[in-house]
């Protein structure tokens, strides 16, 4: 088991790399099975990995064997998208088995009429807390919660498709709350993958 | 394309399937591929579909060729559920984009405050629309609305993740809200791939 | 069922569209459901689809309502990496249960020691055949034939996933058999995909 | 990284379980995240992964989490069956790149003509490394091996999936070749995650 790396995101987000295996080591040794090579230097193993995610078409099935568990807190929005990405692995949090807890997500921007958004999710959870009292079940009663809720889920995910989804959620196009997780697990990917978030960065990302 | 068969469910929903391929015929038709053999009735043909579903492990690829389209209508809840089903392709009505329709789900029981979880939903959808009005962002002014809101979305999905998601969905420890969508997909599947959806019954479902 | 369109390939092989569903429509009707759009007119819907592919990062999801079944007999080594494309369905001539026909790749090339090569080939067939003969069994039996001998397989694909062969098979390293086949079925796909099959060539091929 | 597992298969083949990531707690993690729910003690976590294996429908995405990565040595036949199985990642020898090494599967038994087999296998070697002499390109000489020849590969595999594979492969309809390689990954299955492959063998494998 590895340390975990922590990052909070948004006003009470989070990503935390709870395991991983692999990272760099695992592509070289998957590029040296397919051409029976032997490592000859620390520099040709960085110059394989950059070869292998630079060329065109890429190498994808060497980067599948160094997976990543994180642990992300994250509003239900952020989640919907986030779980489209489907070359991976969740377990989230039901809201069917669990009461909802009263944490949404807040702009931080001087938006008008922040309080009054504030107000009305505060009345949404009232609502929700007194129709479970009253005998509504859990999953249905859900529904008046709105999808600022924050939520929580486990991803296993390998590093070929870590990329493709930072690559997606790193693009201007990408909704800033989402990105903002994409910049953290960047930054974490930098920290136990050093030679292919490297590559990623200059080969991917600034195309 | 096919003719479109339509069914509504809950109280605004909806499953239609717009388009199929292959359908029994290419279940049979993969099968004889791997023993190179020739339909000799259709007879024949039956009891080979049901001996593939019924074996155990079962062979699954042969039902992969016989693909389904589906246009969805359900609530966010449910929504969110089935797209946990990673072996098919969903695309998505997007509330980054259009402004969300004042459509939302109300469970048809006499439950307590049913009336309040209306008005509730009535002020949610005000206040997203004047937030909208005020500059918001749809994509962040959304966050306030419930996952009882109705959402939209094409399905395409072949025949064994489509029995896959049956079988889950139709347990017993499923939430009703989404059985009442694979009832209503379990009735268009025995429309159109009978042989199949006749051992699903019998070998799968009864289990 | 549409029309079989087919194709030979090599000395004996072949790609067969047996049948196909949604085509550059589907790619439409799923963009269309994103942005709850209309059509309005067939120009509009060709730029909406050359957007999406050439956008960066790529819209893959609407490319996945069209979805293909070929037929496909080609060498065994062709076949071999053809099957490690994954998103996608296969069933093959089984050899555990079929007799292994007498039909083998030749290169068409003037190499030295081609009639050596189709010698041994035949050799090859004449002691499997006797092998199972003498009661070795077939799947045992088969471990003397090289792998130039023909196989036939049903492949499910959708669009998105057959242009990512495509991409890898037409590239310069790839074998100049298996490009073979990727030329054949990119014919194929011009012909019942043209507007998507024309983005693709522009803005993919070309990079 | 932790330390290699290996188990010799066939004459020449074997399995080593070069690195792991979550095992059994990963299970244990992942459902207690749905139900946001603590540990209790290691006998509650025991009842609790078996219970998971044992409901139908099973929970699948829970044993998602567990990931292991498999050196694997086996004749080509084994391999192509192997990599029918898509819910995973390989890397494999390739014979465009490297020149085969003479190594072949001999079937163990008191078979008629095993000698005779073992002749052509040379032969086949012979003119192989002959034709590669020639000037013929390594990938289209491999023609004429047989999948009897040896192989190998990387596979990352989640502890789902791979309990899916061995199930096949453990099947009385199994190619008997194949088992070998299941029985010895069952062994190291049990090994380091004992408890998930003890619900295995119990709710799974006798039915």
């Amino acid at each position: 088991m590895n340390e975990v790396i922590s990052k909070p995101v948004l006003d009470k987000g989070w990503v935390r790399l709870e395991e991983y295996m692999g990272a760099d080591s695992a592509v070289i040794r998957a590029a040296r099975i397919c051409y029976q090579s032997e490592s000859k230097s620390d520099d040709a193993d960085i110059r394989l990995v950059r070869r292998l995610l630079k060329s065109d078409p890429k190498h994808n099935t060497v980067f599948e064997h160094s997976v990543f568990r994180f642990n992300v807190k994250c509003p239900i929005f952020v989640a919907r998208q986030w779980m489209r990405h489907r070359i991976c692995s969740y377990n989230e949090k039901s809201l069917r088995y669990c009461t909802a807890d009263r944490e949404y997500y807040v702009p931080a921007d001087e938006l008008p009429d922040r309080e009054t958004y504030i107000q009305h999710m505060e009345a949404s959870f009232d609502l929700y807390e007194h129709l479970v009292e009253q005998g509504w079940k859990k999953e249905v009663a859900r529904g008046i919660l709105g999808t600022a809720v924050y939520t929580e889920f486990i991803w296993t995910v390998n590093a070929w498709s870590l990329m493709n989804w930072m690559e997606k959620r790193l693009d201007k196009s990408a909704q800033w709350e989402h990105a903002e997780y994409a910049r953290a697990i960047l930054e974490i990917f930098h920290q136990v993958m050093p030679v292919t978030a490297q590559a990623f960065e200059e080969f991917i990302l600034v195309k």
